[in-house]
């Protein structure tokens, strides 16, 4: 049975509202999602929270006391909270009412399957991340790894920006050499992305294992990361926009890669 | 010469404070852009800020003391604030050391131009408008059509996301009616994204003028609105995803639309 507590004090509230930074998702273990939608997302694939927060008013919803009590059946424990100490918790107004402290998982490279990947180069943006992770779940790329210094991938807004993708898409963090090194006995090529490349984005060959390297927001692909690079390619613009939002030319070149397999269907090779 | 200010009751401060809101941006008729290099983009676009603000620091270096100069010339009032007030105006830490606030511009339908343009309906979030934005400059759309309840495309969060590019896109506020009929004059096709459209969203012919249509982050195009497109496509998706972020399927379909025409370079008709 979900207790309810009223109390900001309470030390399951102080580990919820700890998940806003980075020091208490580490020290509390957990990263913090939202809504129920996500939520059962996350179940579907056996993915439950530690801990849950509902409010009052959500646990009037059928679909709400159904995941509840299977949550509580696979060992979270749920509380009641009042919408202000939600609001607390997830620090925006309007809160979601169902919110689920998990924890996270990454994976190792060995674990990576399947012919397109993505890895980030000191990607700062939490948001971008968020969004890239959603982008390779829709087409079905299996894998994506931070290299360098990146963001918490189990930030707040992160999490919301992947839209449940975070549970469903592996997730590597090592340094570049690592990868390099892995993906030579693998077999991936490796295509990353520079404003001084001559080759456009649209045009290496993609038969085989591909990664994609996007490099940092502000400042790129570092040269000798660019140098170990087995293809160097440039998304087009015109007029006076010299760059793009990470997480659009991400996406533009998982997209076009997708496009020139056929957009298959089937998930892996 | 710029006017050394320290008190946060000052009238200027408190003007360039309340761009944070909605509320403020209107009563003052201004936005709110930040960084050196926004700014000077701005100003080859014929922009100046009405107000401008910068720390003791940044004066300390020549282009920002040449920019004020110019700004200045241009009629720009300019305060030297200190970092702790930037901060508070522009509500983060490590504020950008030059703001300045601009008057918006919004135009009219007939200004629009050019054979590709973008139609948000009540696009909620300000970071994807101005991510849109950006895109559309670098790919040299020509004009964002606001219609129905949208965000404020003059928040401090689109104007950061558009990275400047809310200087360079003719930008129109209007109802959807009002587009759908000034778009039959001028010759345009709409192609509206709906996840059941059966087509798919590189196939319908873009050899005309095309305005590419993109509903609400949560629910989509209205089923009205659908129905008076020409064509309804689909951004093919696999795995558990059955949404983009939307300025990564508005992104995804400007680059494909650029794409069958040849990436190319001239940028209006």
């Amino acid at each position: 049975m979900p207790e309810t507590i009223t109390s900001a004090a309470n030390a399951a509230v102080k580990t919820l509202r700890s998940l806003a930074t980075k020091k208490g998702r580490k020290e509390a273990g957990l990263l913090l999602a939202e809504g129920e939608r996500l939520m059962r997302e996350a179940a579907e694939l056996g993915r439950w929270p530690q801990l849950a927060a509902v409010s009052e008013a959500a646990l009037g919803r059928p679909s709400v006391r159904d995941f509840v009590r299977a949550a509580e059946n696979a060992g979270t424990r749920v509380l009641i909270l009042s919408p202000r100490l939600l609001e607390q918790i997830t620090r925006r107004d309007n809160a979601q009412s169902v919110i689920g402290a998990y924890r996270p998982r990454l994976a190792e490279l060995t674990e990576l399957t399947g012919d397109l990947l993505v890895a980030l180069h000191e990607v700062r943006d939490p948001g971008n991340l968020g969004t890239i992770l959603r982008t390779c779940d829709a087409v079905g790329a299996s894998g994506v790894v931070l290299t360098g210094e990146c963001c918490d991938p189990f930030s707040v807004e992160a999490v919301r920006a992947s839209m449940g993708s975070i549970f469903a898409i592996p997730l590597v963090q090592t340094q570049f050499q690592a990868l390099d090194a892995w993906r030579k006995r693998a077999g991936c090529s490796v295509i990353g992305t520079s404003l001084r490349a001559a080759q456009r984005h649209d045009e290496p060959d993609v038969s085989g294992r591909v990664i994609l390297l996007m490099g940092n927001e502000q400042s790129g692909l570092p040269p000798d990361i660019e140098a170990a690079c087995d293809h160097l390619v440039r998304i087009p613009m015109r007029g006076r926009a010299d760059s793009l939002n990470l997480a659009v030319s991400t996406s533009v070149m998982l997209y076009d890669v997708w496009r020139r397999r056929g957009f298959a269907k089937p998930n892996h090779a």
